[in-house]
């Protein structure tokens, strides 16, 4: 339907990336998230050469719910950590279908600063069974950026729970953005979202709101505390702010800072960091095993007989699944 | 080193099981357990056969840190539900290594009332790299004491963080042992564990421990009130008891109940179970791909070169996940 674009050659990609071509850097992207296997090809080329100019920028993962004022929140949350000197690259995932899309257009258009700074690169990236596993692309996007000269990246997730883990998984820095009054604000939220945050931030800290904020605050700071540390040593912090009325944002970012310091100083950042790329490895590895094996055409007749009678009890799943393995590897050894 | 052991004919195994001869089931699980292959041929075949009598107990999770008095708890928990007229079958999951075991044994022969009631069966289950997949075995051994005629499932696991997600994907329930007086006593106790809970149950509360254990529960209370309720519509339920004294344990048998009742009017309870079934045939599948792969001598080779090149940043992984799966199916195709 549309015709294919055309690709570069691998060192134009290279070079405008490490130049810090945003234009280059858009298409370098456009390729690594491309599903043709030649395309592929050409994006792992990419990455491996510009991989030892990547893991510079300190990296933040954004969520909460719509409605909680994400979109307000990294614009100026962003416009701050430029005028700090800094150079911002947000990857918006989107986990709704291809086909509802339509919340993060809205976010990226109501970007108008970031979108038309020149220090700041605002990119969609895509999540649900992207290829290599789910994040892989906004994962790859991410040392793209850095590449490209962005020291700081912010991950923005909708916060309904299906791209969290995977945004923990990559980022160094993990804040949820929510609200007061509890109640039906907090529904979206799955608690293992709340679990896995380095910061509780409750927006909308004005006006009538503050004393709604300023007791939420109290109360997830103690149910919190009822809760042992994180691995790293570091206690969440919850924290107020109004984004719209730009209040209590230098100090979440002071907070950040201050939590980068504490884990570089114990080792935790690094230690984080190389548990993350293993991890990515393994990751891989299944996606890749996975992928081969459900796009096998036998596998995929006999999982229809078979699903319904797992999905009963009448058949039990290790025998089911034994089988499926020996007709693969029959069929590929072939 | 150790007699291969006398295996049975399938048809010995599959009605000594469904006769619920305690000896037979013994053997049964030790079959499944083991990690030869033809051993796990035999296996299959029985679970095929005893599968269509299984599924019909109530199956609870049971954790807490080592010194809840968790023992105790299933001791006298588990006579309860004795005398209301069930068979009860006790799996008791020791993630620790082989070298260290111990902490079951204690726990077994502390277990005096349930080891001698014939109604009752107590039996240790490996975790950590089960054949199958982690937990594979205990699931799998939990349907041959239903085929057996057991009709309450408890699996106790320790409660430090590594099996009770799997524990949580094959039980109906899901209960946390805590004490009172938070602080030390908690840290054991990862904040995944709370959340995945269906109920809290802080035990010891008796004499000087009452108040704090009355104050605890109102501090969880509160707490777990902030948070969402689950998908099955239940909201985790905090209740104190003292299992030494025998006090407040009906009541939480009760409660059980009654989550059962809730979650079969409302369809969560089936639709809990047909889901855990996929999740386990898909599980299955990923075990025996990466086993296969990772038990590769090749794979083996090339990864003790990879590792410390991903560890460290120097390559990506999903070329390097890319690289190890090319040689992979190029040595099985050969």
């Amino acid at each position: 339907l549309k015709e294919k674009r055309r690709r570069l050659e691998v060192a134009s990609y290279v070079e405008g990336v490490l130049a810090g071509d945003r234009v280059i850097l858009s298409r370098a992207i456009t390729l690594i998230e491309s599903h043709l296997d030649s395309d592929q090809e050409l994006a792992a080329q990419v990455l491996d050469q510009v991989l030892a100019h990547s893991g510079k920028a300190l990296r933040i993962g954004v969520t909460g719910v719509p409605g909680v004022g994400k979109s307000t929140f990294i614009e100026q949350f962003g416009k701050m950590i430029l005028e700090a000197g800094h150079k911002l690259a947000v990857l918006a995932i989107d986990p709704s279908s291809p086909k509802t899309k339509g919340s993060i257009l809205g976010d990226k258009t109501r970007m108008d600063v970031l979108s038309a700074d020149k220090r700041a690169f605002i990119r969609p990236s895509p999540a649900g069974s992207a290829l290599g596993g789910v994040g892989a692309k906004t994962r790859e996007a991410m040392l793209l950026c850095e590449a490209a000269g962005f020291d700081v990246i912010l991950i923005e997730t909708v916060g309904v729970g299906q791209s969290e883990t995977m945004v923990k998984g990559m980022v160094d820095f993990f804040l949820l953005l929510m609200l007061a009054g509890a109640g039906d604000e907090l529904q979206g939220i799955k608690k293992g979202i709340i679990e896995m945050s380095d910061a509780l931030v409750i927006n909308k800290a004005d006006g009538k709101n503050m004393d709604a904020a300023k007791k939420a605050q109290r109360e997830y700071a103690n149910a919190l505390h009822l809760f042992p540390p994180n691995a790293s040593g570091w206690t969440p912090q919850v924290s107020t702010c109004s984004a719209l009325h730009n209040k209590g944002l230098s100090s979440i970012w002071e907070m950040i800072l201050s939590f980068q310091r504490q884990m570089k100083a114990n080792g935790f950042f690094e230690e984080n960091r190389s548990q993350q790329r293993v991890t990515w490895l393994h990751e891989n590895i299944r996606y890749l095993l996975e992928k081969q094996f459900y796009a096998n055409p036998k596998v995929q007749d006999q999982m229809e007989q078979i699903l319904p009678e797992v999905k009963s009890g009448r058949a039990p799943s290790i025998s089911m699944a034994r089988k499926l393995l020996e007709s693969y590897f029959h069929e590929i050894k072939d």
